[in-house]
């Protein structure tokens, strides 16, 4: 590769890493009066890097570029595909997206606040309409759904994600029922009050047991937990604190450790580099998924975190045992709310919001009639009755934002995440006792070696391929609850 | 003004922004180990801001550009100003310049740690001649120094300065010898310690009664005090915290609160503009100098505080008085450090190095006779017998970083403010009265009517004369040294 063409990809990694500086900061720091400024801030590096991406000069350094390395190969293709899709968007299309995002996300607020859906529903119509057509601009075999998913699974086609889902919910169903079976889930935990200042300090123990690092990172509050990757050596978290949901700050502090272990797992070889990045959105997910669910919600890991805990609440625990902490943090119920969904549930919210979004943007559904067909598949998937939009079709914010492919992303973190977490568990026979005596930095470097050092060398389900011998399969996941909860 | 010129204007006051978000991170919450990737970073960025203003259509802009308003006008002039000297630096100079100054700074590190100047001295003769050429390549009268100081000060030249700093210095050392035949000074609070949570909310009750707007702006900590505006709602001040040297926050929260009303001062209608800036670090500074000095050491001020100071220390302060408080923060002792002088003897520090500076970058000095020449000028100015080079000509940052012509700027600070305080004073009869009861607030919108919302409309000493009615000049300034200690 030439230098022209080495120093522009550093230009790109260096601007997003600021792009991602400038977003957490906004998250977290910015005074309320500045976020006029700051959206200002914010599109002019978006404008900037999407020149920069789009600039002839760097098509014509990328046709005279050789690849000395394999890495020097999956470089070219990462970025040829990332700007192969902007350079298809006209800048007009692309300019009326992020107008009727604007107004649909304004419209979606409206109509929350109005506990109906008749204001959002024009705007949604707008902005399914243009993503129909970024699909056409970027191209597709007959599925326009495909050409949005690529944007956050690249690789991954409906054709091969469709009988996977449809496969899931088939055995999720009567696992829910059996475990309903079993009597109503138990909180004992519920009702207590954790000052916040003990769960900051226990969500720290146990970022530092995961073998997150602190001087590779920081752990700060904000509204939403999000985690962000300024660099391999410059990796944010945040979580957020209630007093009488201590599993909020905790979970939330495994999730976004388990995005930030694979950010900070990134080759140092590939400092500013296109390949220090996840191939996909599915793949980020599973890393976070896998340290929740897999991890987090085991017995093995309440079983060396559990005393630890009680150091830190005495009063709140009192009496209660490791099963009192598990049944907690494992309660599994259907609701109508996917954030709140526990992990046996949520990937019926996931497979709904499929199908829904499937129908929309292959105009086989329209969205005069998304609110009816919203409710009735929580009916047939969830057994449950709709009564409020805000409970239903109004309760995510992706498709104000227009955003639509990226829901599957959650289900392909669960089911990918479980599958590594099972290929891990084979081939270190002593996790479980290691997880149990608060030995996690194992696993955490069985991911590095196998997942998190190769950045975005392969598409996500050929990377899994590679380390664990098949593609995307939802036969770990399920065995998985079976264990926990079967 | 086109819309081309406008929006190019736009992005680089947001990316101007974007640059000290990411200096700001970088001295307050960046991990340890993400330097490299920071630098980077802002390596970047500022590359950016340079080609952008050197962009040869921004030129052409520029030349077809008719300015319809005297805002407009100002804005060319401006615009005009910064983007001449950064097209009249060839890239090599620039290049060289910024690698110079990297060596320069690991050998001043070396050899402040092996306390010899001799591994400094030939890195520094390097910058020297750099900046000299700089200097030629900028233009000047024959006054290279001139061609420098533009750089902080437009308009300054050293046939201006030179006199007025010669007649202060010659009207401080009677004063400071009078100062000493009083006796020694006298510091009641030496020794006591102050919890550093108590100093933090003692400095945040000082900054709003200032009037500093903590939802457009907020203060962290940080190794090295500053303030930084990321836009006039986004301001960001730093303050450090030392358990026994109390005055240490409390006047860089004052010093850096002074610079921060500066910039939440600045007009709205100059957002996004480069008329929403200081027009010159004199200026700025004089903001700074102004609340730190003239108000926060004197009387009038403490009068207020002092039962706040009580309330939060009543055991230190125990027996203590308002007279024990302004004899601690009103110590006059001649010493070799300037970021330990006190108001008075400050500008002596300075005196010392504008004249050497102006030696070095007019030839008459070399490098190779700074040290004794410093040593000299300590003796002549300060009567101190300088004996270490750390307390000497190795004390400053500044000439590592390769900056000449940047110290006098901290002399105009202080005259400027002196200045600025006097007038305030007669157009503000009740001004004492009102500090003595924390009405703060009246000097504030007198600052900003007068002074901050002007921006950088006009340079700094016709704004000065525009305000007070004369421009540079020590009478005032001596004046309030006079009434204070005299």
């Amino acid at each position: 590769m030439n230098d022209a063409l080495l120093t522009r990809l550093q230009e790109l990694r260096d601007l997003a890493g600021v792009i991602n500086l400038a977003t957490w900061d906004q998250e977290t720091y910015l005074p309320r009066k500045a976020e006029a400024a700051r959206a200002a801030q914010l599109s002019t590096l978006q404008g900037l890097y999407h020149e920069r991406l789009i600039d002839p000069r760097l098509g014509e350094w990328m046709a005279q570029a050789t690849a000395a390395t394999p890495d020097e190969l999956a470089t070219l293709r990462v970025l040829r595909r990332e700007r192969d899709r902007a350079v298809k968007l006209p800048s007009r299309l692309v300019k009326a997206i992020a107008e009727a995002q604007s107004v649909a996300l304004g419209a979606w607020r409206e109509a929350r606040a109005r506990r109906t859906f008749a204001p959002f529903a024009p705007k949604l119509a707008v902005l399914v309409e243009l993503r129909r057509e970024q699909a056409d601009a970027l191209g597709h075999d007959g599925e326009r759904y495909d050409a949005l998913l690529e944007g956050y699974e690249p690789g991954m086609r409906v054709a091969r994600l469709t009988p996977v889902l449809a496969s899931l919910t088939t055995k999720l169903r009567p696992l829910i029922a059996a475990i309903e079976a079993k009597g109503p889930p138990r909180d004992p935990l519920a009702g207590k009050r954790f000052p916040v200042d003990d769960q900051w300090a226990f969500t720290l123990e146990v970022l530092q047991a995961m073998g997150f690092d602190l001087e590779a990172g920081r752990q700060d509050r904000s509204i939403h937990p999000f985690s962000s990757g300024l660099s391999a050596t410059d990796v944010r978290l945040t979580t957020r604190l209630f007093e009488e949901q201590p599993w909020s700050a905790i979970f939330g502090t495994i999730h976004e450790g388990g995005h930030g272990l694979y950010e900070q797992g990134f080759s140092p070889e590939h400092f500013r580099s296109p390949l220090a990045q996840s191939p996909s959105m599915g793949l980020h997910e599973s890393q976070s998924r896998l340290w929740e669910n897999l991890v987090g919600r085991g017995r093995p890991f309440w079983t060396f975190f559990f005393p630890k805990l009680v150091a830190r609440f005495p009063t709140q625990l009192a009496g209660l045992s490791v099963d009192d902490v598990l049944a907690s943090v494992n309660k599994v119920e259907r609701s109508f709310t996917r954030v709140d969904a526990d992990e046996v549930t949520y990937n019926l919210h996931i497979a709904l919001r499929y199908e829904l979004e499937l129908g929309l943007v292959r105009g086989t559904l329209s969205v005069a009639d998304i609110e009816e067909a919203w409710n009735q598949k929580t009916r047939a998937l969830l057994g449950l009755e709709v009564t409020q939009p805000v409970e239903g079709v109004l309760q995510d914010i992706h498709w104000a934002w227009g955003e639509f492919g990226y829901f599957p992303t959650y289900a392909l973190g669960n089911l990918y995440g479980a599958t590594l977490y099972a290929t891990a568990a084979r081939e270190l026979p002593s996790l479980e006792a290691d997880l149990a005596r608060g030995h996690l930095l194992g696993l955490r470097e069985w991911l590095r070696e196998k997942v998190h050092q190769h950045g975005a060398r392969l598409d996500a389900e050929d990377l899994v391929r590679q380390v664990t011998g098949h593609g995307l399969r939802d036969d770990d996941f399920i065995a998985a609850l079976q264990a926990r909860y079967g």
